[in-house]
């Protein structure tokens, strides 16, 4: 439970860093001031989590420190170039890294599983970034191959982080596989993450 | 009045982006999140001029577009290197550029007075950076150098954007020079000025 408000934690604060950075491409200044407005709102969450270790009498810093290098290799390996770039890994990639912690936040306990869920709730993101991607496609349609293409790279890079983390992490890794009584249950959430991918990426305009 | 609080408000802007990029040099969790949460203070800023310049009827992006050349300029001209050099710019910088901002309020109405003090008010990063710089000089006396010639060339810049803007903007302009009745008293505001820049660079450990 440290492990996933940690892994959280990290991930908010990355979030914010990442649509801060994001709000530079912004082709006008409300597109700016919107993208701010949801790097704000990820610090929010931050805070509540941070909050929270606090009060579970850990050290918010030493929970956070084991997923620093993953993430950050993550998010190195994949910077976005440009403004729709950063709007596809905002909406494809925190799209399913949200969807995994809420499978996991299945096995916790129900106040900490409240709050996970709270703080991955969608805070407008979505449906800005299916705007502006599908209004960038409509103009030109021949940004859909390098978008798709971009998506699955997300997607790869998403995979093998997620892979090292579990390795790293045994106590996050059994959440994970053992709070399922039956081992087919993996497969079926691994299904269920792909089917919102893929509704995700038709959304955008991106798939087929 | 519209100039002012337009500037003001993508000052903020870019302060809430720029301190946002900073974090990344954080060199601990813990920097790294304090940095984060000024970033966020900013952003708060920036909603109160915008929520501001709505209620007068204007367009807050209308109102912010006239500065954003001249401001982007000097970020770009400016970007830090590292952690010290964003602390120091974030001080020095931000100092200069708050105090002027005072100035100028002394001849606006009462309430965007009010507002204007308010949203220059310290969000905890004076005495953050102050802290910062001096142990990493006591650590290291030979960086002291580098960062007091850091701190002449924003300020060098910093005055070359002013009088960029200055010369694109005769409303802000006249509000600066011709709010005084005496044209003496710009030559004092420059004393004031010069004098709180050089305390701030004192505080650093930077001067001399």
């Amino acid at each position: 439970m440290r492990d996933l408000l940690g892994v959280l934690a990290y991930g908010e604060l990355t979030a914010f860093e990442r649509l801060a950075d994001d709000a530079r491409f912004a082709p006008t200044l409300a597109d700016k001031a919107a993208v701010a407005g949801m790097a704000v709102a990820e610090f929010g969450h931050f805070r509540r989590l941070q909050g929270r270790l606090t009060e579970m009498g850990v050290d918010p810093n030493a929970a956070m420190e084991p997923f620093v290098e993953a993430l950050d290799t993550f998010h190195d390996s994949t910077a976005p170039g440009d403004w729709l770039e950063g709007l596809v890994k905002a909406y494809v990639g925190d799209g399913i890294a949200a969807d995994f912690y809420r499978e996991v936040a299945a096995y916790v306990d129900a106040a900490t599983r409240e709050l996970v869920l709270d703080v991955l709730a969608d805070t407008g993101h979505a449906a800005f970034a299916v705007d502006r991607v599908r209004t960038a496609i409509a103009a030109e349609p021949a940004v859909t191959g390098r978008l798709a293409l971009w998506a699955r790279r997300l997607v790869g890079e998403a995979l093998t982080s997620a892979q090292r983390v579990a390795g790293d992490r045994d106590a996050l890794a059994r959440l994970i596989v053992g709070g399922r009584g039956d081992p087919a249950e993996l497969g079926r959430m691994l299904a269920r993450l792909t089917d919102a991918h893929f509704e995700r990426m038709a959304s955008l305009g991106l798939s087929g």
